[in-house]
Protein backbone atom coordinates (compact mmCIF):
# COMPACT_ATOMS: atom_id res chain seq x y z
CA UNK A 1 0.00 0.00 0.00
CA UNK A 2 1.40 3.42 -0.96
CA UNK A 3 0.12 6.68 1.05
CA UNK A 4 -2.81 8.30 -0.95
CA UNK A 5 -1.31 11.67 -0.91
CA UNK A 6 2.11 10.62 -3.02
CA UNK A 7 0.31 8.06 -5.15
CA UNK A 8 -1.73 11.18 -6.39
CA UNK A 9 1.53 13.29 -7.16
CA UNK A 10 3.07 9.89 -8.93
CA UNK A 11 -0.66 9.64 -10.84
CA UNK A 12 0.38 13.66 -11.98
CA UNK A 13 3.77 12.68 -13.21
CA UNK A 14 3.09 10.02 -15.13
CA UNK A 15 0.14 12.12 -16.53
CA UNK A 16 2.35 14.93 -17.74
CA UNK A 17 4.44 12.00 -19.59
CA UNK A 18 2.39 13.17 -22.32
CA UNK A 19 3.57 16.22 -22.88
CA UNK A 20 5.90 14.57 -24.48
CA UNK A 21 4.30 13.98 -27.82
CA UNK A 22 2.48 17.44 -27.92
CA UNK A 23 4.45 18.74 -31.32
CA UNK A 24 4.80 22.28 -31.80
CA UNK A 25 4.84 24.09 -35.26
CA UNK A 26 8.19 25.26 -34.74
CA UNK A 27 10.91 22.92 -35.41
CA UNK A 28 14.58 22.51 -33.66
CA UNK A 29 17.80 24.95 -34.04
CA UNK A 30 19.04 24.33 -37.93
CA UNK A 31 16.85 21.41 -38.08
CA UNK A 32 13.57 20.28 -39.90
CA UNK A 33 12.34 18.19 -36.60
CA UNK A 34 9.15 19.83 -34.62
CA UNK A 35 9.70 20.84 -31.05
CA UNK A 36 7.46 19.12 -28.89
CA UNK A 37 6.23 20.69 -25.54
CA UNK A 38 7.98 19.20 -22.86
CA UNK A 39 11.53 19.96 -25.12
CA UNK A 40 10.49 23.45 -25.25
CA UNK A 41 9.72 24.18 -21.52
CA UNK A 42 12.86 23.05 -20.61
CA UNK A 43 14.74 25.12 -22.69
CA UNK A 44 12.15 28.20 -21.60
CA UNK A 45 13.53 26.73 -18.20
CA UNK A 46 17.13 27.20 -18.86
CA UNK A 47 16.87 30.31 -20.87
CA UNK A 48 15.39 31.58 -17.35
CA UNK A 49 18.54 30.40 -15.55
CA UNK A 50 20.81 32.62 -18.11
CA UNK A 51 18.49 35.81 -19.33
CA UNK A 52 17.02 36.84 -15.67
CA UNK A 53 19.12 39.12 -14.79
CA UNK A 54 17.85 41.26 -17.72
CA UNK A 55 14.44 41.57 -16.46
CA UNK A 56 13.59 45.09 -16.29
CA UNK A 57 12.11 44.79 -12.80
CA UNK A 58 13.13 42.52 -10.26
CA UNK A 59 11.82 38.87 -10.38
CA UNK A 60 11.22 35.79 -8.33
CA UNK A 61 12.99 33.66 -10.56
CA UNK A 62 11.59 30.51 -8.94
CA UNK A 63 7.98 31.31 -9.73
CA UNK A 64 9.18 32.55 -13.24
CA UNK A 65 10.73 28.88 -13.44
CA UNK A 66 7.70 27.31 -12.19
CA UNK A 67 5.69 29.01 -14.49
CA UNK A 68 7.58 27.82 -17.72
CA UNK A 69 7.65 24.32 -16.57
CA UNK A 70 4.03 24.03 -16.45
CA UNK A 71 2.45 26.71 -18.84
CA UNK A 72 2.12 24.02 -21.84
CA UNK A 73 0.77 21.17 -19.55
CA UNK A 74 -2.78 21.84 -20.84
CA UNK A 75 -1.70 21.17 -24.24
CA UNK A 76 -2.12 17.12 -23.36
CA UNK A 77 -6.21 17.81 -23.28
CA UNK A 78 -6.45 21.16 -25.39
CA UNK A 79 -4.24 20.45 -28.16
CA UNK A 80 -1.14 23.14 -29.20
CA UNK A 81 -2.27 26.63 -30.58
CA UNK A 82 0.08 28.15 -33.26
CA UNK A 83 0.36 31.81 -32.36
CA UNK A 84 -0.44 33.17 -35.70
CA UNK A 85 -4.14 31.07 -35.68
CA UNK A 86 -6.17 33.99 -34.26
CA UNK A 87 -9.26 32.30 -34.41
CA UNK A 88 -7.87 29.23 -32.60
CA UNK A 89 -6.21 31.26 -30.01
CA UNK A 90 -9.71 32.95 -28.72
CA UNK A 91 -11.51 29.57 -29.04
CA UNK A 92 -9.38 27.24 -27.11
CA UNK A 93 -9.12 28.91 -23.51
CA UNK A 94 -12.17 27.08 -21.94
CA UNK A 95 -10.47 23.89 -23.25
CA UNK A 96 -7.60 24.86 -21.74
CA UNK A 97 -9.16 26.13 -18.55
CA UNK A 98 -10.64 22.52 -18.32
CA UNK A 99 -7.40 21.04 -19.06
CA UNK A 100 -5.95 22.87 -15.95
CA UNK A 101 -8.68 21.48 -14.12
CA UNK A 102 -8.39 18.14 -14.91
CA UNK A 103 -4.85 17.70 -15.30
CA UNK A 104 -3.49 19.45 -11.99
CA UNK A 105 -6.57 18.08 -10.16
CA UNK A 106 -4.58 14.96 -10.38
CA UNK A 107 -2.50 16.10 -7.34
CA UNK A 108 -3.63 16.51 -3.64
CA UNK A 109 -6.04 19.43 -3.41
CA UNK A 110 -3.53 22.05 -2.05
CA UNK A 111 -0.97 21.62 -4.55
CA UNK A 112 -3.13 21.46 -7.32
CA UNK A 113 -4.66 25.08 -6.26
CA UNK A 114 -0.73 26.20 -6.28
CA UNK A 115 -0.52 24.74 -9.46
CA UNK A 116 -3.60 26.04 -11.00
CA UNK A 117 -2.85 29.40 -9.67
CA UNK A 118 0.86 29.57 -10.95
CA UNK A 119 -0.69 28.58 -14.78
CA UNK A 120 -3.68 31.32 -14.56
CA UNK A 121 -0.74 33.75 -13.19
CA UNK A 122 1.34 33.35 -16.46
CA UNK A 123 -1.92 33.04 -18.45
CA UNK A 124 -3.10 36.55 -17.06
CA UNK A 125 0.25 37.94 -17.83
CA UNK A 126 0.13 40.73 -15.42
CA UNK A 127 2.89 39.91 -12.69
CA UNK A 128 6.43 40.71 -13.67
CA UNK A 129 7.11 36.91 -13.70
CA UNK A 130 3.76 36.24 -16.04
CA UNK A 131 5.50 39.50 -18.36
CA UNK A 132 9.31 37.46 -18.14
CA UNK A 133 8.16 34.10 -18.28
CA UNK A 134 5.81 35.45 -21.98
CA UNK A 135 8.83 37.29 -23.06
CA UNK A 136 10.96 33.87 -23.07
CA UNK A 137 7.74 31.81 -24.60
CA UNK A 138 8.13 34.48 -27.55
CA UNK A 139 11.96 34.68 -27.52
CA UNK A 140 12.71 31.07 -28.03
CA UNK A 141 10.69 30.26 -31.18
CA UNK A 142 12.25 33.86 -32.62
CA UNK A 143 15.71 32.54 -32.44
CA UNK A 144 14.74 29.29 -33.80
CA UNK A 145 12.73 30.48 -36.94
CA UNK A 146 15.96 32.76 -37.17
CA UNK A 147 18.27 30.05 -37.13
CA UNK A 148 15.85 28.02 -39.28
CA UNK A 149 16.02 30.10 -42.73
CA UNK A 150 12.96 31.67 -41.50
CA UNK A 151 10.98 28.58 -40.22
CA UNK A 152 6.85 28.96 -39.61
CA UNK A 153 7.36 32.60 -40.88
CA UNK A 154 8.30 31.05 -44.46
CA UNK A 155 5.60 27.82 -44.07
CA UNK A 156 2.92 29.62 -43.10
CA UNK A 157 3.75 32.98 -44.70
CA UNK A 158 3.35 34.89 -42.02
CA UNK A 159 4.81 38.74 -42.27
CA UNK A 160 6.93 41.37 -40.67
CA UNK A 161 4.06 42.97 -39.11
CA UNK A 162 2.15 39.40 -37.74
CA UNK A 163 5.55 38.99 -36.36
CA UNK A 164 6.38 41.99 -34.70
CA UNK A 165 2.96 42.54 -33.25
CA UNK A 166 3.34 38.96 -31.03
CA UNK A 167 6.86 39.35 -30.44
CA UNK A 168 6.36 42.95 -28.67
CA UNK A 169 5.26 41.31 -25.74
CA UNK A 170 9.31 40.39 -24.97
CA UNK A 171 9.55 44.40 -24.60
CA UNK A 172 7.22 44.10 -20.97
CA UNK A 173 9.78 41.67 -19.58
CA UNK A 174 12.84 43.16 -20.76
CA UNK A 175 14.46 46.29 -22.84
CA UNK A 176 17.42 44.24 -23.80
CA UNK A 177 15.68 41.34 -24.96
CA UNK A 178 13.42 43.56 -27.01
CA UNK A 179 16.69 45.19 -28.56
CA UNK A 180 18.00 42.25 -29.58
CA UNK A 181 14.21 41.00 -31.09
CA UNK A 182 13.91 44.01 -32.73
CA UNK A 183 17.28 43.96 -34.68
CA UNK A 184 16.88 40.32 -35.10
CA UNK A 185 13.49 40.21 -36.63
CA UNK A 186 15.14 43.27 -38.96
CA UNK A 187 18.29 41.50 -39.83
CA UNK A 188 15.39 38.75 -41.25
CA UNK A 189 13.85 41.29 -43.34
CA UNK A 190 17.20 41.80 -44.69
CA UNK A 191 17.99 38.93 -45.36
CA UNK A 192 14.65 37.69 -47.50
CA UNK A 193 14.18 34.97 -44.78
CA UNK A 194 10.78 37.34 -43.10
CA UNK A 195 8.53 38.95 -45.83
CA UNK A 196 7.87 43.04 -45.35
CA UNK A 197 5.13 44.42 -47.47
CA UNK A 198 6.32 47.97 -48.37
CA UNK A 199 4.10 50.29 -47.07
CA UNK B 1 25.65 45.25 -33.54
CA UNK B 2 24.41 42.77 -30.20
CA UNK B 3 26.48 43.35 -27.25
CA UNK B 4 28.91 41.11 -26.50
CA UNK B 5 27.21 39.35 -23.14
CA UNK B 6 23.67 38.57 -24.34
CA UNK B 7 24.97 37.09 -27.70
CA UNK B 8 27.21 34.74 -25.49
CA UNK B 9 23.94 33.52 -23.45
CA UNK B 10 22.29 33.39 -27.33
CA UNK B 11 25.23 30.75 -28.13
CA UNK B 12 24.50 28.60 -24.98
CA UNK B 13 20.66 28.97 -25.63
CA UNK B 14 21.45 27.57 -29.13
CA UNK B 15 24.18 25.09 -28.60
CA UNK B 16 22.31 23.01 -25.55
CA UNK B 17 19.39 22.25 -28.23
CA UNK B 18 21.21 19.84 -29.16
CA UNK B 19 20.30 18.12 -25.67
CA UNK B 20 17.44 17.52 -27.42
CA UNK B 21 18.56 15.14 -29.58
CA UNK B 22 20.58 12.25 -27.39
CA UNK B 23 18.70 9.36 -26.14
CA UNK B 24 18.27 7.79 -23.12
CA UNK B 25 18.26 3.97 -22.66
CA UNK B 26 14.95 4.63 -20.77
CA UNK B 27 11.36 4.83 -22.39
CA UNK B 28 8.53 6.96 -22.06
CA UNK B 29 5.75 6.02 -19.71
CA UNK B 30 3.66 2.94 -21.57
CA UNK B 31 6.06 2.97 -24.61
CA UNK B 32 8.88 1.97 -26.31
CA UNK B 33 9.98 5.19 -27.50
CA UNK B 34 13.42 6.71 -25.81
CA UNK B 35 13.40 9.50 -24.02
CA UNK B 36 15.55 12.28 -24.68
CA UNK B 37 17.52 14.37 -22.21
CA UNK B 38 15.67 17.51 -22.53
CA UNK B 39 12.40 15.67 -21.89
CA UNK B 40 14.01 13.51 -18.64
CA UNK B 41 15.58 17.43 -17.35
CA UNK B 42 12.28 18.45 -18.02
CA UNK B 43 10.23 15.55 -15.89
CA UNK B 44 12.83 16.06 -13.29
CA UNK B 45 12.06 19.58 -12.88
CA UNK B 46 8.23 19.40 -12.20
CA UNK B 47 9.20 16.35 -10.10
CA UNK B 48 11.12 18.65 -7.51
CA UNK B 49 8.41 20.84 -8.01
CA UNK B 50 5.88 18.67 -6.80
CA UNK B 51 7.87 16.13 -4.67
CA UNK B 52 10.00 18.56 -2.81
CA UNK B 53 8.28 18.11 0.46
CA UNK B 54 8.70 14.95 0.82
CA UNK B 55 12.89 15.96 1.77
CA UNK B 56 14.25 14.94 4.42
CA UNK B 57 15.90 18.33 5.18
CA UNK B 58 15.15 21.47 3.74
CA UNK B 59 15.68 22.09 0.54
CA UNK B 60 16.59 25.73 -1.33
CA UNK B 61 13.66 24.20 -4.52
CA UNK B 62 15.41 26.52 -6.48
CA UNK B 63 18.93 25.34 -6.79
CA UNK B 64 18.03 22.00 -6.91
CA UNK B 65 15.75 23.00 -9.95
CA UNK B 66 19.30 24.54 -11.54
CA UNK B 67 20.65 20.95 -10.96
CA UNK B 68 18.05 18.94 -12.50
CA UNK B 69 17.68 21.22 -15.76
CA UNK B 70 21.49 21.34 -16.72
CA UNK B 71 22.91 18.22 -15.18
CA UNK B 72 22.86 15.98 -18.42
CA UNK B 73 24.04 19.20 -20.61
CA UNK B 74 27.32 17.65 -20.67
CA UNK B 75 25.80 14.72 -22.45
CA UNK B 76 26.31 16.89 -26.01
CA UNK B 77 29.65 16.12 -25.79
CA UNK B 78 30.19 12.97 -23.67
CA UNK B 79 26.99 11.20 -24.73
CA UNK B 80 24.38 9.07 -22.19
CA UNK B 81 25.93 6.43 -20.04
CA UNK B 82 23.66 4.12 -18.97
CA UNK B 83 23.32 3.72 -15.34
CA UNK B 84 24.02 -0.14 -15.62
CA UNK B 85 27.62 0.22 -17.74
CA UNK B 86 29.49 0.45 -14.61
CA UNK B 87 32.56 0.15 -16.60
CA UNK B 88 31.64 3.47 -19.27
CA UNK B 89 30.39 5.37 -15.91
CA UNK B 90 33.94 5.06 -14.25
CA UNK B 91 36.03 6.23 -17.27
CA UNK B 92 33.46 8.72 -18.54
CA UNK B 93 33.34 11.61 -15.70
CA UNK B 94 36.93 13.34 -17.22
CA UNK B 95 35.04 13.64 -20.80
CA UNK B 96 31.94 15.02 -18.96
CA UNK B 97 34.37 17.27 -17.13
CA UNK B 98 35.63 19.07 -20.43
CA UNK B 99 32.43 19.38 -21.66
CA UNK B 100 31.12 21.39 -18.93
CA UNK B 101 34.16 23.87 -19.35
CA UNK B 102 32.89 23.87 -22.88
CA UNK B 103 29.36 23.96 -23.22
CA UNK B 104 28.58 26.11 -20.59
CA UNK B 105 32.26 28.07 -21.10
CA UNK B 106 30.04 29.71 -24.01
CA UNK B 107 28.42 32.03 -21.43
CA UNK B 108 29.83 35.22 -20.06
CA UNK B 109 32.50 34.08 -17.50
CA UNK B 110 30.55 34.80 -13.97
CA UNK B 111 27.65 32.59 -15.09
CA UNK B 112 29.55 30.41 -16.78
CA UNK B 113 31.49 29.52 -13.33
CA UNK B 114 28.10 29.55 -11.77
CA UNK B 115 26.59 27.05 -13.93
CA UNK B 116 30.16 24.58 -13.47
CA UNK B 117 29.67 25.22 -9.77
CA UNK B 118 26.07 23.84 -10.23
CA UNK B 119 26.95 21.08 -12.42
CA UNK B 120 29.52 19.75 -9.89
CA UNK B 121 27.81 19.98 -6.70
CA UNK B 122 24.87 17.82 -8.21
CA UNK B 123 27.87 15.35 -9.49
CA UNK B 124 29.73 15.22 -5.98
CA UNK B 125 26.57 14.36 -4.01
CA UNK B 126 26.97 15.80 -1.00
CA UNK B 127 24.74 19.02 -0.26
CA UNK B 128 21.06 18.47 0.66
CA UNK B 129 20.00 20.06 -3.00
CA UNK B 130 22.52 17.66 -4.74
CA UNK B 131 21.18 14.38 -2.84
CA UNK B 132 17.25 15.43 -3.80
CA UNK B 133 18.08 16.17 -7.72
CA UNK B 134 19.84 12.97 -7.95
CA UNK B 135 16.92 11.05 -5.79
CA UNK B 136 14.82 12.84 -8.91
CA UNK B 137 17.06 11.69 -11.40
CA UNK B 138 16.68 7.17 -9.94
CA UNK B 139 13.24 7.66 -9.57
CA UNK B 140 11.36 8.69 -12.48
CA UNK B 141 13.16 5.84 -14.75
CA UNK B 142 11.94 3.74 -11.67
CA UNK B 143 8.73 4.87 -12.41
CA UNK B 144 9.22 4.34 -16.33
CA UNK B 145 10.47 0.85 -16.30
CA UNK B 146 7.53 -0.48 -13.87
CA UNK B 147 5.10 1.34 -16.48
CA UNK B 148 7.04 -0.80 -19.32
CA UNK B 149 6.78 -3.98 -18.17
CA UNK B 150 10.75 -4.26 -16.79
CA UNK B 151 11.58 -1.81 -19.37
CA UNK B 152 15.74 -1.17 -19.52
CA UNK B 153 15.98 -3.92 -16.25
CA UNK B 154 14.49 -6.91 -19.07
CA UNK B 155 16.26 -5.26 -22.02
CA UNK B 156 19.85 -5.55 -20.16
CA UNK B 157 19.04 -8.30 -18.26
CA UNK B 158 19.64 -6.54 -14.85
CA UNK B 159 18.72 -7.98 -11.88
CA UNK B 160 16.97 -7.00 -8.16
CA UNK B 161 20.20 -6.63 -6.81
CA UNK B 162 21.86 -4.41 -9.15
CA UNK B 163 18.70 -2.08 -9.54
CA UNK B 164 18.60 -1.71 -5.35
CA UNK B 165 21.80 -0.61 -5.32
CA UNK B 166 21.73 2.48 -7.89
CA UNK B 167 18.02 3.23 -6.40
CA UNK B 168 19.31 3.17 -3.01
CA UNK B 169 20.61 6.99 -3.40
CA UNK B 170 16.36 8.29 -3.25
CA UNK B 171 17.08 6.85 0.18
CA UNK B 172 19.75 9.97 0.68
CA UNK B 173 16.89 12.94 -0.16
CA UNK B 174 13.47 11.08 0.96
CA UNK B 175 13.19 8.19 2.90
CA UNK B 176 9.24 8.91 1.99
CA UNK B 177 9.77 8.48 -2.23
CA UNK B 178 12.47 5.48 -0.71
CA UNK B 179 9.69 3.46 0.88
CA UNK B 180 7.33 3.80 -2.19
CA UNK B 181 10.15 2.79 -4.69
CA UNK B 182 11.20 0.15 -2.14
CA UNK B 183 7.56 -1.27 -2.55
CA UNK B 184 7.82 -0.94 -6.14
CA UNK B 185 10.54 -2.90 -6.29
CA UNK B 186 9.00 -5.63 -4.59
CA UNK B 187 6.20 -5.27 -6.47
CA UNK B 188 7.84 -5.44 -9.84
CA UNK B 189 9.83 -8.77 -8.39
CA UNK B 190 6.55 -10.43 -7.74
CA UNK B 191 4.82 -9.27 -10.91
CA UNK B 192 7.95 -11.16 -12.56
CA UNK B 193 9.08 -7.92 -14.43
CA UNK B 194 12.46 -7.58 -12.56
CA UNK B 195 14.45 -10.75 -12.01
CA UNK B 196 15.37 -11.70 -8.44
CA UNK B 197 18.16 -14.50 -7.99
CA UNK B 198 17.39 -16.79 -5.15
CA UNK B 199 19.97 -16.63 -2.45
Amino acid sequence: MQPDHLSKQVSFIQEIDKIKYIQRKTKLFNSDRPENDAEHSWHLAVMTMVLAEHSDTPIDVLKVLKMVLIHDIVEIDAGDTFIYDTLKSHSNSDNERKAALRIFGLLPKEQADEMIAIWEEFETGVTNEAKFAKSMDRFEPLLQNASNNGGTWKEFDVDYNQVYDKKKVIKEGSTTLWNYAENLLHESVDKGILKKKKS
